[in-house]
């Protein structure tokens, strides 16, 4: 499954050495054609990680042969040198493989501010060359894990053509992308262009709507790659859904692996003026950390709610807000709605529905709650 | 001292029951003139609680005689009968101290969504009346507490007249003021015009200044009042220093005792192009979840800081930021600086120096670290 479900690629994941604790820590994912054409989706953070810097440029041509991945170290803030190291990385690739670097996109993921082992990561680059295989896109998603707890992969049948897919990320999840690293890969038969489209409508409303911390990485990439080995070249619109449907199962995933989270918070912002507005509420409401301690602590507490709404620009009149929490209308009409002791909190999943009373538009984003956990676990990360 | 340091004012802090723990809950401060001049700053939250939409609309008139404040209960999200409560509150007070319910302002925190027990509320009115004292200014202090481990006071003594007050507020304090009431008072003879620049001006570079958890309340007000009963009218520079001193003093308070916090982090944003890039960066730095994740593990983690620099508009160059941590530069030139194990962490006070080497403009920002005591508290603080 994963990036080799799709006919036309090979993968591999292998330990290398990054990680000092033997972990698999490089996967490669190889396009064997017959088309090459690509598209990709990078952090909007402008402080960007060397990888990005140099996949940037290679997707610019709207054809990538191979990428290369590595956990183990995000090569974010290294300056020249960690510029030179990712070079070197699509050196070394396209060397093994009979490429051009130019060819060879690089993602990496880790800490920031640490140059890569490249004694150990370019002998990783041909050991993974050497174990490439149509069935390596498990192993691929395994090594590029860092705080994952599960690998994540995900696939849609068309007809006749397959979309398949892998991704990374436990935190750090938010708006414009974060620590995320996934590739997409698929048979169908299609011009870059219209990768470039399918990505960017589906990572809108899919990646770009999880947030769990609101923290935005230096590193994310979401790779699309074609081979064009199905010979058939769907309908845009079943294509771009196919993309979408991918992008919102392995976005879920992340959400469901969050760094130390116990829920999963789905907000439907409901009744908004514009898409934006509904967005904008959405992401206020996300982000408000009293909110996600009060849900850890399975306490409906709505009020955190018209707290977090009211810090926004979105067109609403406050006394005619009405918020539901698991399906029981606790606030109506900006105060006291129908009685909290009907909310039942037990599951991991919880909705929290927020009706702005000021138009038709709806918009979905999905966060987590804050927990003892995820401070534990990124307080101690670098240590 | 609080606010019966300044001559002309009287107050009391009273437990009248709003708190089921028999804590005090009910303040009330008077201005005995000759004077009755009156300021005020509120949340910036479009959601307000019902004294916040009262007492707006007493200090356009810039004359309050008293301000009763109570602990206990938010009145926020309360709907119409939530507002009459706050006018039955100004009425009570008016009617026991002869004085026009219009020149009484009110402030109210705790709970958001439950109304008050009036029922108790308004004898507590009574009670505190007959408690007015001119030593009243630390029970007042004391009452105003919700999850403060102390009151908060400050003073500054000018030469012939003072500027004292009182603060609450232990959490969910954000630009744009956040749950926190404050009230100042001063035996200075100035007319409220005076007052509400000195006012907003000391506010903007103090209590908007302190962001512990990014969190907007919905009740948020900051009083400013005037005797006249020292008779001296000091230059306005000197008073606006004053009031600046005094919100300074008890903006420090506040993230000094800021809900679960370990650390207390002061953010210096240095050579910015504009004052208003060098707040924006400072905030987002402030906002950055894993950085005070990893600020209470003591770890000097500049990559957080630097993905936080990344998400604004402020003018920089990446590969020209610096960032020290209690003054060892651990980046350089967007990259690894001195030996982060230099990092003296131990500390409370950890401070932050970013450098965007854009300009001279600078700015400071409080906040806090997030450590699993502020979860606890706030996913218990309603159950």
């Amino acid at each position: 499954m994963s990036v080799t479900a799709a006919k036309g690629f090979t993968a591999a994941g292998i330990a290398a050495g990054i990680k000092e604790n033997g972990n698999p820590d490089l996967a490669l994912v190889v396009n064997n054609g017959p088309r090459l054409a690509a598209a990709g989706v990078f952090t909007s953070n402008r402080v960007k990680a060397a990888p990005v810097l140099w996949s940037e440029q290679v997707l610019k041509g709207g054809l990538v042969s191979a990428v290369v991945l590595n956990s183990g170290g995000a090569n974010a803030c290294t300056g020249p040198k960690g510029f030179q190291d990712t070079h070197a990385t699509a050196e070394k690739a396209a060397e093994v493989l009979g490429l051009n670097a130019g060819e060879v996109a690089v993602a990496s993921t880790g800490l920031i501010g640490v140059l890569l082992p490249m004694d150990k990561l370019l002998p990783g680059v041909e050991q993974a060359a050497e174990a490439l295989s149509e069935h390596g896109g498990e192993k691929a998603a395994i090594a590029i894990k860092t705080t994952d707890s599960v690998h994540k992969t995900a696939v849609y049948e068309g007809d006749g053509w397959t979309v398949g897919g892998m991704a990374k990320g436990a935190g750090m999840l938010a708006p414009g992308l974060a620590t995320m690293l996934v590739v997409l890969t698929t048979d169908a038969d299609l011009e870059a262009d219209i990768l470039d489209k399918a990505l960017r409508d589906a990572t809108r409303v899919t990646f770009d709507r999880v947030d769990s911390d609101g923290c935005m990485s230096t590193n994310d990439a979401v790779l699309l790659l074609a081979s064009g080995a199905a010979e058939v070249t769907p309908e845009y619109a079943e294509f771009a859904a196919a993309v979408r449907t991918v992008c919102d199962d392995l976005g879920r995933q992340l959400i469901g692996d969050a760094e130390g989270a116990s829920k999963d918070i789905r907000i439907d912002v409901v009744n908004a003026a514009t898409e934006a507005d509904a967005v904008e509420v959405g992401r206020s409401i996300a982000r408000n950390n009293l909110l996600k301690c009060a849900l850890h602590g399975e306490d409906p507490n709505w009020g955190r709610v018209l707290s977090a709404i009211g810090t926004t620009s979105a067109a609403f009149e406050p006394d005619r807000l009405n918020v539901a929490i698991n399906g029981v209308w606790v606030c109506k009409n900006g105060g006291v709605g129908e009685d909290r002791d009907l909310v039942d909190m037990r599951y991991r999943e919880v909705v929290i529905t927020a009706d702005l009373a000021a138009g038709s538009e709806t918009a979905t984003i999905w966060t987590n709650d804050l927990t003892a956990e995820y401070v534990h676990e990124n307080s101690a990360y670098s240590s």
